[in-house]
């Protein structure tokens, strides 16, 4: 069992900010820096080798989503891969119309590249969630216009953990004749994915998300859709996406993903277990509250907000004192300390939003790590709420 | 030494193309895979750790080429330093002019980019190099309009090694109030760069061409000018450029241009000796000639045309059956297997174009490599030509 009593063992719960990369994916990267290190543009054997190897990386992860391999696009990650979707249809269909529908809780990767598109003169509808963070069919048929060209929604939520009904919403978007990109950073390699059943025209991944790499992702987009490139140059990725191919990045996320395809059921039982421990005990405490889906969300993913701590970074610090890395939602905003804005889209109040905490679990977390984590959150909710009760008494 | 004779041993010449990583930089990068592997967004210490190691990445890059850490941006390689360059100035200057000056012999992630911007409404001028593969400081400026925005011009080139005077041309540039930016993808490890001294104000430069990874580069953004974002997001990079930092790969690229710097005069030496003694022995050919300027060249870099040999792929392809990896020119467009644009804008017919041969030496490159190249390479030069001469014949 490991030491969870010293400040030297970390418990690292902060898995849907980024993963550790497992050992498998590592291990496959290798030879690619220094022994397979071809250019796979290059006409020798020797670059063929390097092109055979990100040729067979887009066979595993089109088959772990169901697509076919000439649907898949490597890209440098799952941001990359949200702004070129979104970059792409609007330029592909900006005659069409100039209107596109998104929601309010995606990531800033979705959000802040449509706040740059309407800088272009495009129009931006935002959805609001429901109080478990599901986006209503009903509201995304009502919101779409005849100049409507593109649904954005993400298929999980990174803040709250919900995993939407994107196969639904899809289906209405095309009811309609409008294409469907989902942000599924948060759900791939964690939740089942088949883009054939869901019918998604445009999706994005991210590598290090399901311990791969980071600095590398990929985009789904359905034949025959090739994406118009964000990125000019050399023409890699028939031509849809310029610059040297990062292969060990993309042998590593394909290898990565893999294993969690194979693991998925048995790791899905797992990290619920592990999740709905914590649950339980977090909402045996006065004040505390589960934010998201209850049902229908990440297997791995246990989101709350806790009345009286003032600011939920107080306590993401005090567990970091004693090795817990946990988070208040979004690694991406962390550092910034603002209130999240998917919290604040669902309702909460800025206070409450403010007091957002998230642990995200994986495999590598074990039960025994549970009791030290539930001790320790428990006890610096405490006293944070005795501190903020002294400050007001004063 | 080495053993040259057996078709196993590989003898890899196009380190224009891409680079072996090297040992130190895979050891440096190795601990952020599975041990330091943290989001550097995330508050705790241990994501911090993280962003600490992404600063002092970009303290060593800063440094290597005479910049402020805070002018120094991340990316995923070469090809999106180029477009953010370009892209950036584009969009923050439009109001004052649409015109661009680069020239006919860019790497196509300068030249596809700019080709995008003319779609866009913006006109471009390609400025075309002398026999050696100079721009001329006259040229550039005849060239300069009161409604010129930016002067895009590679410090390096790729095809033929040419050493462009960025020095003199930037200061025109400037003389007229445009801005500058240089692509150095080529240059930077290789030969010396300061960028003050150079008065560049943006450079581009990428990872794996230095014997750092694939998927990584980095842009110098002369300050106070900050980029506009090609990438939007979290807002990583002070904003400039989102995605969850590709750790191990700036850590990787920092480690690897730190030792080029630190062994570069030696290196230089070194490379130079490889070359001279293989430009001497290809040049008593008859019908041989080196393309480029024949002084101002990178250290490792020998070009050549070679009349009579049909198509240089046919050259490459019998090398490579004796485990030689060399290039006609450009990996990017090697697999189109169609002339240089940079031969053909250097005045040679598509005949001629079509026989070009590259070979780029690395630190990894031995001299005892030499001859077994030179021996093949003559050998198969000879018997292309004697096939071509019965393809006349009969």
């Amino acid at each position: 069992m490991k030491d969870i009593s010293t400040i030297n063992s970390r418990i690292y719960i902060d898995n849907s900010a980024t993963t550790r990369v497992s050992d498998g994916a590592v291990k496959a990267m290798l030879p690619y820096f220094t022994e397979e290190f071809g250019n796979p543009s290059a006409i020798y054997s020797y670059g063929q080798d390097a092109k055979i190897a990100i040729d067979k990386a887009r066979h595993t992860i089109a088959k772990a989503i169901g697509a076919m391999p000439t649907e898949i696009f490597f890209t440098s990650g799952g941001t990359e891969s949200d702004n070129w979707a979104i970059h792409s249809v609007a330029e592909q269909k900006s005659k069409a119309g100039k209107h596109i529908i998104s929601t309010a809780i995606e990531h800033n990767a979705v959000l802040k590249t449509l706040k740059k598109l309407e800088w272009l003169g495009f129009n931006v509808t935002l959805l609001t969630p429901d109080s478990k963070g599901q986006i209503s069919p009903k509201d995304l048929e009502a919101a779409i216009r005849p100049d409507t060209i593109l649904v954005s929604i993400m298929f999980a939520n990174n803040v709250m953990g919900t995993i939407l009904d994107i196969q639904t919403l899809a289906q209405i978007a095309h009811k309609h004749g409008v294409l469907f990109h989902t942000d599924a950073v948060q759900a791939a390699g964690h939740i089942p994915i088949n883009v054939r059943k869901l019918d998604v025209d445009l999706l994005s991944l991210s590598g290090h998300k399901f311990h791969g790499p980071k600095g590398v992702g990929a985009i789904f987009a359905k034949i025959p859709r090739l994406p118009l490139p964000l990125i000019t140059g050399g023409g890699q990725e028939r031509g849809g996406r310029s610059g040297t191919e990062n292969v060990p990045g993309i042998v590593g996320m394909a290898h990565a993903l893999q294993e969690c395809i194979e693991s998925q059921k048995e790791n899905s039982v797992y990290l619920r277990s592990l999740r709905d421990r914590l649950i339980e005990e977090f909402l045996k405490l006065e004040g505390a509250y589960l934010t998201g889906d209850p049902i229908a969300r990440l297997p791995g993913h246990a989101s709350f907000v806790f009345e009286g701590i003032k600011h939920s970074a107080l306590l993401i610090n005090k567990l970091n004192e004693v090795g817990i890395c946990a988070s208040s939602g979004s690694a991406c905003s962390a550092t910034s300390q603002e209130a999240s804005h998917v919290l604040m889209a669902m309702g909460y109040s800025q206070e409450m939003a403010l007091n957002s905490f998230r642990v995200s679990f994986s495999r590598y977390n074990t039960m025994q790590e549970l009791p030290f984590i539930i001790e320790k959150t428990k006890l610096y909710i405490q006293e944070l709420r005795n501190l903020k009760k002294l400050q007001v008494l004063y």
